[in-house]
């Protein structure tokens, strides 16, 4: 099964967007062994639209478009697509009855815009939106495009990705017989390459129908373990061979073999425990807070979060005595320090964290250079655990982010090992 | 002129690599008004990419390639073209100059796959590389393909971008006499239908070579206004026509008409006053303060954030009265307006925004749903300004983002109004 993939939208050809959806399906069909052939992204010509389609349709068999289904007039792929293949319009009930809800939700009245986002092309099998109002579609096209599949999603990523994950993927799926089994290990403090040199054995020595790739990511790497044939028992033992070989060797470095973040796997283990953290952040301006929050369930064991930004902020929220701001710096391990004593003591909490250090672009200097960080961990009933000094080399966003990732991953191993 | 994009490189059909370089050239091509029809993604496989190099330089005056360049086995870009216009291949001496150089450079023993990449097909003009070895080239295509214009550059985006800034770009310009002039509306508070509707008529109206396009993102949607024309005096007239219009009728959402993030145009609007803020918040966890300090320099007016998740948290460090809570619980107006004229009072800031909410997925009741959000913003010379509820429909997620949209977007109202 060949399949191509189709983007719509004047604002990819114009470098507006990024074509990031195209990626995710590509990465999502490689998951279950359809291999994409190409991706091409067009106008939202109508005329342009058609073309690629029965370009596409010619040489694949199945071919995934996004964008070009919203409310407003410069969405064509609807019209494209029902013309193409002769077909007219109609309403499709179930995604009316989607607009009507999410509709009256919103308090919005029903207007003749959202009404034509339940219209469908006769003959398709509707896609549900559970993230908005453009239905999706699947349509086998006629002889003269030799039965092959079209299907029609939404371009706003979190809508199209609900799509491919609950209806077009486990349809797919279910289409080819091919077994596959993909795992993720998820990685925290190690490079790419320094991970490369550790794993290389381990790669020239892969059972065949096995693939090791590295992902990389602003913060770290992660690697998936994909296996691919035709008997269940073969494929799952040969893929559990090589993630095994890998934590064995990795381990220190890996907080999961599952589709999983570095904040729910601290989560899981504080709840496990019936423990608690709060953090105190100068430099991360609350990103950690932002990211242990992003966890669902995480009001169980995150109690608090000091975005202290100003010095007087620190003394006074956190009672970081100003004489150690004086001697040391704010970027200091001593702050550091003393912040995680006065978060801790002020929140209650079994855990505390604490960054301090320089995002930029601004406010470095030669002791003290953009990207350096300090953080601290304290605990309620050991007082300060740690502390260190770190030094990162990225735009102000990533320098916060890998600043994030530094003071999550020492309590991670704290979790760990205790 | 028109032109195509071709990306060569099975990484970008496995979704292992989001295609940043096509969005890169795409936007750097409509700066000097070279607009592109198709974006076209393709496999290593040499046949595939003479197939695709045929079909768009049929279709376009001028393709533009990036991959396959490279010195190992996979790269077969160079081959896929010369065997397409049957031409040989030739040592360019000022690429030799430049491998042996980098060679030198990196103490890396001239090897014979390094000499291949200084080989170019017969009558390029070399395109130089100031960042590697692999040469690019310009071709004028024979007869059979118009005379249109082929380019191949280096996969590796420093490597493209140099060649693009350096050569490309400035002899595209040279060629094309037409004007283009974009400019972006960035909005908040209103959907992406509501707004169509609202232009509907300026829509209409548009003038020749302008487009109106909507690009929605997960917490509004923003605009852009591109024109195209012959004339400087003209495209700037028609644009700026165009833009004003909008901002006329849509003011209210209008935050900017430039790229420019809403935490950066609140960040220009305190600069500007002399002001200060902070935030107190419980379901947006953290991340209204991340934003606001993911803007440089934003030190200058973020004075402090706390992130309050637990009652007893609302309590100790906002002096949100136990009383309130109890009464009202912990999401409502009542405490938002506490949590806000607390923050005010700790970290002596001119503004304070507040935020309590419920982000998901558990923690909805029938009174209170499920992305239910209460916020208030409070100023230090007159207290509470506004508490306010409103209602969102995502995952926890995206609802934290709309959420904390909601609270920037009132704190710019007062900003603009005040």
């Amino acid at each position: 099964m060949r399949s191509e993939i189709v983007s719509v939208g004047d604002e990819l050809l114009k470098g507006q967007r990024v074509n990031t959806n195209a990626a995710f399906m590509a990465e999502a069909l490689a998951g279950i062994g359809v291999p994409v052939c190409r991706v091409v992204a067009c106008s939202d010509d109508e005329a342009e639209i058609a073309a690629v389609f029965a370009e596409s349709l010619e040489r694949a068999d199945m071919v995934l478009v996004t964008g070009g289904l919203g409310p407003t007039r410069d969405d064509r792929t609807k019209e494209a697509a029902r013309h193409l293949l002769g077909r007219g319009l109609e309403l499709s009930e179930e995604a009316f009855a989607n607009v009507v809800s999410r509709a009256g939700k919103r308090g919005v009245e029903m207007t003749e815009l959202l009404r034509d986002q339940a219209m469908v092309i006769e003959g398709s099998h509707v896609i549900a939106n559970t993230k908005g109002t453009a239905a999706g579609m699947m349509l086998c096209c006629p002889d003269r495009f030799q039965n092959h599949f079209l299907v029609l999603m939404p371009g706003v990523p979190s809508e199209m990705k609900a799509m491919m994950e609950l209806t077009v993927l486990p349809w797919l799926a279910a289409l080819s017989d091919t077994v596959i089994r993909h795992t993720p290990i998820k990685t925290v403090g190690i490079g790419e390459s320094t991970l490369a040199e550790m794993l290389v054995d381990i790669e020239d020595a892969l059972p065949a129908g096995t693939t090791l790739a590295y992902l990389p990511h602003a913060a770290g790497v992660n690697l998936m373990i994909s296996t691919l044939g035709c008997g269940q028992v073969e494929v799952e033992r040969d893929n559990r061979t090589v993630v095994e070989a890998i934590v064995q060797r990795a381990g220190k470095f890996v907080y999961a073999t599952k589709e999983v973040s570095l904040e729910a796997t601290i989560g899981e283990m504080l709840t496990t425990r019936g423990m608690t953290v709060a953090v105190a952040e100068s430099c991360t301006g609350g990103l950690v807070a932002s990211r242990l929050t992003d966890v669902p369930g995480s009001s169980c064991y995150f109690l608090q979060g000091f975005v202290v930004y100003s010095n007087q902020a620190k003394e006074r929220s956190l009672g970081v005595p100003g004489e150690i701001i004086d001697r040391f710096g704010a970027v200091s391990e001593e702050v550091a320090r003393a912040m995680a004593v006065g978060c801790l003591e002020k929140s209650g909490a079994d855990f505390a964290l604490s960054t301090t250090g320089i995002a930029g672009p601004a406010g470095g200097s030669l002791e003290k250079p953009l990207g350096m960080l300090c953080l601290a961990i304290a605990k309620k009933t050991s007082g300060v655990m740690l502390s260190k000094t770190l030094f990162m080399h990225g735009d102000r966003e990533m320098n916060k982010l890998r600043f994030s990732e530094a003071v999550l991953r020492e309590l991670w191993e704290f979790l760990r090992l205790g």
